[in-house]
C-alpha cells in the first residue's frame, strides 16, 4: 500500500492538475547507464585505497550492474571501456548481460594511457604531430567500434585527453586540425545507426591546453563530422562558475546534445557523487532538458545518460545507489515545474514569480514519487538499506577477495 | 642617433637572422583604436572619483586621442559609442578628425542602459520577450550604422548585456533565438564593406545567465548571420583560468576572429590596463595572432584592435599611454619568436625546447625596438615623460575645468 | 487549523524523536536584520533601473521594514548606513521604529565613496598613506558609533573597500599596518557592550589587492584589536569554489564569528537573493552554525544576521520576502539533521551514511514548518501573495512617486 | 670575458646607482633545494609516462642533484621524503652528499598514502577520528625527525592531505582540533634549531574539504604551536585568482613565512615548471620577499626555498634546469626595482609611476646577470645546452635502464 506521504503528495499534485501516473511512468522509464570502471575504488595521483571485493573481470562487472538494476530499477545498461573490457567470449558476455537484463551503452576508447600498444601516447593520440601515432589511435577507435557492434552497442564516446602542459609545446591550430582529420577517419567507420559522443574538458591530464576544451570546440568538430556526431557534457568538465544548464539549453537549441556524464564537483573534475554538492544545479539542468524536449528543440530519446564518478572513499556500489537516487530525484522535481506558468512569468518579466515556480518544484519532497516508481517497477523499498542489511560488500569480499582490483583508474 | 641598447639588440637579432628593419616597420604599422569612453574616469557600482579635465564633448575626445596619436604613434582611430557620441555636425567632426589624423573605427551601440528611449531595457533588448522592445533595439543599432556610415566607419560592435539574474527569469533558448532574429535584422542593414563584431561575456551586468556568454555562442550566431559577422574577444570577458590564446587560435583556425578589446584582469572584467597583470598571456596571444596570420589561417589585416579599459585610479591618458606601450612590447616580443625552430620542437615533441624559444623572445628587452619605431614614425622619445613634463593634465583641467565629466560609465 | 502537510510532517518528525514545538519556536525566534540600503533598486556600473515607490527618507525605510516584519515575522531590525541614514530627529526616529517593533542592528560606516567630506577616499581611507585621510576616516567611524549609541545599536560593521588596482600602487604591508592602527583608534571608542564586525572581500571595487581580502586577514586584525572584534562573513565575498561552510566552522572553533551578510552568487559578489543559486550551500552553512553552537564552540546568540543583497531586476520588497523565506527554510532543514547519528557516521568513517543524513534533512519539505511558525507568530499565510494581492508596490508608487530613489548604491 | 650584453647592462645599472657586484653576489648566494621526488617522471590519475634513466635509489637521486648543482650553481640541497628515501646507511649517504656538496633541506613526511603501515590513512591521518591512527601518523612524523637529525636536516615539512570528499563525512571542527593536537605532539619532539613548515592546500586529494585549506588555517595552527612553526606557501595551492604575493606580504608582516614550494599553474595544483605560466606573478612575489626583508618584517635567511613540480612530459632534469633559471631571473629582476622611488609613488598616490617602476625592472633582460653570476660561481655557460650536448639523459638511461622508476608519485 502506498505510504501516506505518497498519498498526500499525490492529492496535492492532482489538485494542481498534474497527472501522478504520468510522472511515475516517466520516472520509471528514465534509465542511466553505469560505466564498467565505476565499480572499483578510484584514486588520485597521490594514491588509491582499496575497497575489497572489486569485480575481477567483465562478468563480475556485469553482475554488479545487474545487482544495481535489480535493486534500483534505474539502470539497465553498461558502458564498456576498451582495452579494459575486451570480451574474451563475446557470445558468453552477451548472454550474461541478457540474463541480467543489461544492455550495452556507448563504448569508450582509451588513447590517454599506454597499455602495451606499439607507440606511446605521451605526446598525444588523435592530435599527435606524428601521423603514425594518429593512425594507431584511429585504428584503436575503429577496433572499439567493432567490439561494440558485436555486443549491440550503438555509440562511441571519445574523450580526447590530448593537449599540452606548456605554452609552445603544441601547435594549437594544427592539433585541432589533426584531431578533426582523425575523427573524420573514425567517423567513416561509424555504423549509420550509431552516435559519436564527443566529450570536452578544460584541463587534466594536460595543464596548459586541451585540444577539445569546451562545448564550442566539440560542437565545431561535430558539425564538420556530420549528423551522427554530437557533444557530450560531463558535469565536472567546466571552468569555475560555468553555467552548465545554459550549455545544455544551447546545445539542445541546435540539436547537438549527445548526452551526459553525471557526477558532481566543488573544485574541478572532482568526480564526486551526482547531487552531493550542487543539487540545485542538477535540478536546473533537468529543467532545461525537459523544456528543450517538450518545446521540440531536441528529442528526449536522442540523449544518452551515464554516471561517471570516482569513488575514493565510498563503496562504489553504495555510491552508485546514491547517485541513481539523486538523479531520479532531480528529474522528478523538474517534472513538477509548472512550465506554462513559468512561460507566463518569462513573457511578463516576472522574475520573482519565475523563481517561485522553480523553488516550489525544488522544495517539494519527491522521494515518495521516486520510491513508488521503483516499487511499481519491481525494485526494493530502499536499495541502500537492502545493500547494507544483506551485507553485500562482505559477500563480494568473501567471493572475490580483499585485494581484488577492478581495471580502471 | 639610435641608443647603444638599440644597436646591441639589433646586432644580436641580425646575427640570429632577423631583419630589424622588418620588425620596426611591423611595429610602426600596428595601430590600436581608442574608444571615446576611455578618456574619462571610470568607476564601479560603489562610486566614481573624478580626474579633472575630462573631455566635455566629442571634439575634445578627438583632441585627446589626437594627442595620444601624436605622442605614441600607436593609435590612429577612435571608436565611437552611441548615444554618447552622436555628432551634432558630422562634417565638422570629420574635419576635426582628419586634422588630427584620426579615423573612425568600429561603432558601438548601447542597449544596456536607459537614456530616454521609449521602452526600458531593464529586462533585455535584442533578446527581450517583448517584440516591440526588440524592434527598438534593432532600430537603435541601425541608427548607429547610419551614423557610422556618415563618418566613414566600417564596423559595428555589438556587446549584448542581455541575460538574467535568476534561474527561471529567462527562457535561455528563446532568448538566444530572439537574439539571432534581432541580429539578423541588423545584419541586413550592414553595408557590404562593414564587419559585425559580436562580443561575448560570461557575466555582468547580469549575474545568472548572459545571452552570449562565450566564444562558442558568439560563433554560432555569427555563422548563422553570414561572412561579415565575426567574434570579438575582450580579454576580461572570460571565466577564471580560461586559456584565451587558445580561443584566439581556434577562432583564427575558422577565420572567425573579428578583433580585440585589450585590457587586463585578475578577477573578472576588471578592465585594468593591458599588460599590467598578465603580460605573458598577452605575449602568448600575440604569438597565436602572428602564427595564425603567417600560416594563412586568417589575414592579419582582417583583425581589429581596440583598447577597452576603465580608469578608476589613474589618469586615463597616462593609462592609455601605458597600455599602448604594453601592447607594442608584447607584439614586438612575439615578432622575435623563432617560429621555424618552434615548429621543429612541436613536431619532435621537444617541450623543453619549445618553452626555451618562447621564453627567449619574452625575456628579450624589446623597449629599444619599440622606441626606435616610435621615433622613426615621428613620436616622442617617452610619451609618459612628455605628458608629465608638459603638465598636460593640468592644462586640460585649466581648459575644461576640475569637474568636467566625460560621457561613459 | 494546521494543514494536512504540517500534520503529516509533524507526525513523521515526532516518530523520529524530534520535538516539533521546539523546532517551531527556534524558527520563530530566528530574526534577520534588513539593511536600509536594500529597499531601493540596486544597479551595476553599467546602469540602474528604477523600481518606483522607493523610500525617500529614513522614516519610509523603517515603514518598509515594518511591513516586512508584519508579514514575515522574520525580521525585527534595521541596519543603518551612515551618511545615507543620518537621522535628523533621533527621538522621532526611535519612536517610529518602536511603533513598528523595529530595533537598530549594527551600524555601517562608509569610507568607500566621496560624499562631500573634505578629503577624497580615492586612494583609500583607513589604509591611506596620508595620515590626515586616515584620521578623517577614523573620525567618521567614531561619528557612526555616536549615532548608533543614540539609537540603541550595539554594533559597528566595517567594510573596508581599500586596496589597489595595480601591482606597486600600494605597499601591502604598510596598508595593513595603517589599517590596524586606524581600527585600533576606532576600537578605543567602541562601547563595552558593542561588537566590531570586520568584513572581508577579495576584490571589487579594487581589482588587484584588497587590504582585508580573506577571513585570515580579518581574523588577524580582530585578534590584535580585542575580544569585541570578530569576523563578518558575507556569502558573496569569496574566491571561486571557496568552501564557505568550512570558514564558518573554523571561525566558530575560535569564537571569532561576528555574523553574516546573506546573499547568493554564481560568479562573484553578485548580491543575488539568498538561496536562489546555491541552496544546498546555505543549508550546509546552517548545519555548521547549529553544530558549532550545540557543541559549545560559539554561542548562537553572539552571532548577527543580516541580508545584504542588491535588487537590479526585482522589486526589493518581494526579493526580501523571498530571501527571508529561503533563510528560514535552510535553517529549518538544518534543524532536522540527526546530529547524533551524523557523529556516529563521522566516527566510523561512514561517508555514505553521513551523506544520507544530510540529504534526508535537505530533501524534506519544511515549508509547512516555516509557515506554521509564521502563523503562530502572527504573520500572514503567504507574505508574497499578500504583497501582490494587496498591490503594495502600486500603493507605494502612488504615495512616493514613480521616480523616488532610495539612497544607496 | 663578460659578454657585451652584460657590459652594457652593467653600465646602465651602475648609471642608475645600482651596484652590479652586489646584485651578482645576491644572485649567487640564492640557493633552492630540490626534492628527491622531482627526479623521476610524474603522472596524473590517468597515467604516467616513463622518462628512462630515473634514479633507482637515494644515491642516484643525490647524484642527479649533484649534477644540477654543478651545472647551475643554484641548488645545494636535497629535500628528502620518508618513507621513499629512508637511508639504509646514514653515514654513506652523508658522505655521498658531502662529496657532491649537497646538504639536507627540510624533511617531508607522508601520511597521504598507504605503504605497508599498520593502519590505513584512507579516512585521514593527523585528523583521523580514530586516535590510534592519529598516533601512528604522529609517530611517523617523529621518525622523520629522527632520520632528519641523523642527516643534519633542520626542518620538517608537513603537508596534510587530510580532509573529506563529501559534506558530512568529517566534523570540520573536530578534524581541526585533532590536527592541532597531533601537530602539538610532533612539535614537542622538534629540535630547538628546527623549523616546522606547515603547508596548506585548498583541495586534492580531497574534494570537498581539506583540513588545512588556506594560509589562515595554517597560521592559526602555527601560532598555537609556537615560534618554530611557520606557514609554507606552495604556489599551486590556491583557489582561482588568489593574490599570492599579498599572502606572502601578509605572512612576512607577521614573521610567519616558513618558505616556498616553487611551481606554476594555470588551473589548479598543476605542478608545472616555475615561471612557465605566470612569470610576472613570480616577479611580484620576489618583490614582496625583498621588500619584506629589507624593511625588517622578516629576515631573508629565515625563509626556505624549494622546487616542487611534477614532470609529466619533460625530462625532469631539464625541467629543473629551466625552473632554477626562471627563479633566478625573477629574483634578479626584483633586485632591480628602485624601491625608494616606489615608496615615493606609493606615498603620493602615483599609481602610474609605481607601475612604471615595476615594469622597468621586469622588462629588463637580466639573463646576462644570471649567467655572469653562474659563471663566477663555477657553473657552466648554459646548463641546458651542456646537458643536451653531453647527452646526459642517454648516459643515465644506459646506466640505469630504460624502465627504472624513481619513488614518488
Amino acid at each position: 500500500m502506498p505510504s501516506s506521504e505518497f498519498q498526500l503528495l499525490s492529492s496535492i499534485l492532482e489538485n494542481k492538475g498534474k497527472s501522478v501516473s504520468d510522472i511515475l511512468s516517466k520516472i520509471s522509464a528514465f534509465q542511466i547507464a553505469v560505466p564498467s570502471w565505476a565499480l572499483g575504488a578510484g584514486g588520485t595521483r597521490f594514491g588509491r585505497f582499496s575497497i575489497g571485493g572489486e569485480p575481477r573481470n567483465l562478468e563480475e562487472k556485469l553482475e554488479d550492474i545487474g545487482l544495481l538494476a535489480k535493486l534500483t530499477k534505474k539502470t539497465d545498461a553498461v558502458s564498456l571501456h576498451i582495452p579494459w573490457d575486451i570480451p574474451e567470449d563475446v557470445e558468453a558476455i552477451k548472454q550474461k548481460a541478457q540474463s541480467l537484463e543489461i544492455s550495452f551503452d556507448a563504448m569508450n576508447s582509451n588513447t590517454f594511457q599506454d597499455y602495451g600498444q606499439d607507440l606511446t601516447y605521451k605526446m598525444g593520440s588523435l592530435s599527435n604531430s606524428d601521423s603514425t601515432i594518429r593512425q594507431q589511435a584511429v585504428d584503436h577507435n575503429k577496433q572499439v567500434i567493432e567490439i561494440g557492434k558485436s555486443l549491440g552497442s550503438k555509440g562511441l564516446t571519445v574523450w580526447l585527453a590530448d593537449g599540452s602542459n606548456f605554452p609552445g609545446q603544441a601547435s594549437i591550430r594544427k592539433a585541432l586540425q589533426w584531431t578533426y582529420e582523425s575523427l573524420q577517419a573514425i567517423y567513416k567507420d561509424l555504423p549509420s545507426d550509431w552516435k559519436l559522443l564527443l566529450e570536452y574538458k578544460p584541463y587534466e591530464p594536460n595543464f596548459y591546453h586541451t585540444v577539445i576544451p569546451d562545448w564550442g570546440t566539440s560542437s565545431f568538430l561535430c558539425k564538420q563530422l556530420g549528423d551522427q556526431a554530437k557533444v557530450l557534457v560531463d558535469l565536472g568538465h567546466h571552468l569555475p562558475n560555468t553555467n552548465i544548464e545554459q550549455i545544455v539549453a544551447t546545445l539542445m537549441h541546435q540539436d547537438m546534445l549527445a548526452g551526459f556524464h553525471f557526477n558532481d564537483s566543488k573544485y574541478g573534475d572532482d568526480d564526486l557523487s551526482t547531487g552531493s554538492i550542487k543539487p540545485y544545479q542538477l535540478f536546473l539542468i533537468f529543467c532545461e532538458l525537459i523544456g528543450g524536449a517538450e518545446d521540440g528543440a531536441q528529442a528526449w530519446e536522442s540523449i544518452s545518460w551515464m554516471i561517471d564518478a570516482s569513488h575514493n572513499t565510498k563503496d562504489p556500489l553504495e555510491d552508485l545507489i546514491q547517485a541513481l537516487e539523486a538523479i531520479a530525484i532531480a528529474y522528478a522535481k523538474a517534472l513538477l515545474v509548472d512550465r506554462e506558468k513559468l512561460t507566463q512569468c518569462q513573457m511578463s518579466g516576472d522574475t520573482v514569480g519565475a523563481q517561485e515556480i522553480l523553488q516550489d518544484a525544488f522544495l517539494t519532497d519527491v522521494r515518495p514519487l521516486v520510491k513508488e516508481a521503483r516499487l511499481q517497477s519491481g525494485g526494493v523499498e530502499s536499495p541502500l538499506d537492502y545493500y547494507r542489511t544483506e551485507k553485500i560488500r562482505e559477500k563480494l569480499i568473501s567471493q572475490r577477495g580483499k585485494n581484488s582490483q577492478a581495471t580502471g583508474l
